[in-house]
């Protein structure tokens, strides 16, 4: 068990947790940057006037009081003035186009990968403090549809280099959802989303109901909806069974062409992996185009660990509008799960991949030279703490995973690998451990030996 | 100018800035693991009631408060039940080693890299929330000297190999000045510390007055403080130019002979970056030990850049004590450093080394096939976010800086340097670019074109 918290919300990680954590933030950054995309980083604050426009989880927001500030400012809450943590990294990436739209290159491609917090109420069991990894292109005025297929694929890509399970990502298109809700006359487009998201929560039967009772759905309306919604599939038999119901418009042929349009490049890329699902109401309304929802396949109850969309106005100043595609990965809520049910573990804790023995204290000097030599050549290594006996300096090894124990000697240098036993001449200036030892790395769970 | 600031004390930078900032954390990562540090990150949080134990700091600790809260939490402190926002990576990594102190093996060396956040008023101009990279060893019960002799050499290493200028690393010894002052019979040896900390401000005179004044110092006495403040050098006639003030005792034997030791080794890995400085005294009232400061030559105006020592109680939990030794850098100060005087620049902002041209949008899926086929072999490649004329393209790349975009055709490709202007036939499944221009590097200013 790598995972430890002593306060609820708040995760942390043991030293072996933090390498698999480490290992799914460099192989993300590092699918983000073949793609493309810039890193950056914005500060943790917002000014709660920026916070408070996102309704949700605007509630969830935590203020920053300095301990030693008047009292009076407390109480009164100046949105202004008052600094909050951000909950997300889309509303401080959108203040960052705006602020900076002078000195950056459009369209704007760029990842981000930073802590965000929500005070939820503990008892919910969820983070308070959790690790986002995002994408977003974002245009000037303009933003290309090639966006809205390029994206869930980069991030499909990203998640299937981690030591996880396969994903599915699951795609709708406001555009198909609207369109179709028009043009059979269902007038309150967001009313109708809203009810369609509680299908799994409360059933077909209960969605028809609050379709007619709360959206002034007809008995026929509400039918239609819902045969839209039981649509899903991996290619353009999507478009075709929902024209098979009937209903035509211009936006929900542009929809169509679109989803299809996503179906068939990720076809190509990786068959499968994306899926149409037209159930997926979640976010449609804020976003104008596709949205995006990946699963863990395996460990469907964890929810969607990689979310997004099409923004037709991710920011806007008056006198631009900035159109947005972005997804974002739940890092932390995957990495509890990866440690929690051992999918995915360091084949050690520390980085070193050498024990350079210590005879005696006075020839401790010499030790570190060995280690000088081999860290040279980008060997990991670590001098033992004591001058005790070899054995004792073993366990040390032995206790922390490193392979290597370097022997210095008057006549010439051992290296032992403590896990045959194997003991053999070796010189600091030209020997290397092997490839699979140099650095600690992160193996997935033999899926047979779980079993 | 990659620095930039929409709310004062909360550091922003452009891409290009990030760049610098990620490679000169990638570049601490890298010396500490080498070392066999392993890297920890803790919560963001501590309870209050830990973060008021450090004196000084605890002042400017920023307090969380849920918007949604009762108001009547909003009032009064808690210190048990209040979370604050760390303003160091001490006080969580002493609390860190308390709480798993059963699943660690000692001595634990750790390195962490994180931001802290202080509310220091704004009208400072300092950092409100700023980026540290901390190492420490710390040990069960007892740790070793020799990692008094290591750490700062650790440090010295991680320095040098940024893209800054050289640095100095200063120290000093908590028993050279508790055995010097004791043997010359100023019992306050804090109130000793605290006046000779305020040389620079007050110079020697005003020293001896306040050692007069207000720790009880006979004239003698503090004309003898003085003369030990004054005492600085590289090797061991440091203890020789104290020992010929006169005064002796074991304390004060067992100190020099660590500082000696300290220089000693220090000349072996890089003579002159060590240097003893006997007026060190920040800091003297909690390290027990050694004490490091580091000065970057020619920016001595920005204080000390990495700072650490000696604490024989790390941590307590009553049954253990856990000493320890560790440095800290402040990352922010030095990156707006490099960046306000453009010590160090990248050579471009964005990851991509190629950008694949695209000849007409029906085209698009053509050029993405040569981008997958680059990245495959690690090439960070982007697509031309439009079918526009080339001439267009290739102003895309330029103003981004990637160096070469790729033309797809139907009798084979071609691939321009478009800073040479040369155009050569190039196959995506063998086409690589020079080394130097596969990722961004960051190039030091040569210092003889500053001047």
């Amino acid at each position: 068990m790598a995972r430890t918290s002593s306060l609820s919300g708040f995760p942390e990680w043991l030293p072996d947790g933090r390498v698999v954590e480490q290992h799914v933030l460099d192989s993300l950054r590092r699918t983000f940057e073949l793609h493309g995309f810039a890193g950056i980083e914005t500060r943790a604050v917002e000014p709660l006037s920026q916070l408070l426009r996102k309704g949700e989880t605007s509630k969830e927001v935590y203020l920053l009081q300095r301990l030693q500030e008047e009292s009076d400012d407390a109480g009164e809450v100046d949105a202004e003035r008052r600094l909050g943590l951000h909950f997300d990294l889309t509303v401080p990436f959108a203040r960052y186009v705006l602020e900076h739209a002078g000195q950056l290159a459009f369209p704007f491609k760029r990842y981000q990968i930073q802590k965000v917090w929500r005070g939820e109420r503990p008892q919910d069991g969820r983070f308070r403090e959790f690790t986002q990894a995002d994408i977003d292109v974002v245009g000037a005025d303009t933003l290309p549809f090639h966006y809205e297929v390029e994206l869930p694929l980069v991030m499909a890509e990203a998640l299937t280099a981690l030591p996880i399970p396969p994903v599915r990502v699951s795609v709708n298109n406001r555009k198909v959802a609207q369109g179709f809700y028009e043009a059979i006359g269902l007038e309150d487009v967001e009313g109708t989303l809203r009810t369609i998201d509680k299908l799994d929560k409360v059933g077909p039967e209960g969605v028809a109901r609050l379709l007619m009772d709360e959206v002034g759905a007809t008995p026929e309306q509400a039918a239609h909806a819902l045969e839209l919604a039981d649509i899903s599939g991996t290619d353009a038999s999507v478009a075709d069974q929902v024209l098979a119901l009937g209903a035509r418009s211009p936006l929900l042929d542009e929809g169509l062409g679109e989803l299809v349009a996503l179906l068939e490049a990720a076809h190509e890329l990786s068959p499968g992996t994306v899926v149409a699902d037209l159930k997926i109401a979640r976010g449609l309304d804020y976003y104008t185009g596709s949205v995006y929802e990946t699963t863990l396949l395996g460990h469907e109850d964890l929810g969607s660990i990689c979310s997004g969309g099409r923004y037709d106005s991710l920011a806007s100043d008056g006198r631009r509008t900035y159109p947005g595609v972005g997804l974002s990965i739940g890092v932390s809520r995957l990495l509890a799960r990866l440690l929690r049910d051992d999918l995915a573990t360091a084949t050690r804790p520390v980085p070193s991949a050498v024990l350079v023995a210590v005879t005696d204290e006075e020839h401790r000097r010499g030790s570190d030279r060995v280690a000088r030599r081999l860290r040279a050549r980008g060997i990991p290594t670590d001098v033992a703490p004591v001058a005790a006996k070899y054995g004792k300096q073993i366990r040390y090894a032995d206790r922390r995973g490193i392979p290597f124990v370097w022997f210095p000697g008057a006549d010439g240098d051992e290296v032992k690998d403590i896990r045959s036993g194997e003991q053999v001449p070796a010189d600091a200036g030209t020997w290397a451990p092997p490839e699979n030892d140099l650095l600690p790395r992160v193996v997935r769970a033999d899926p047979a030996a779980a079993r």
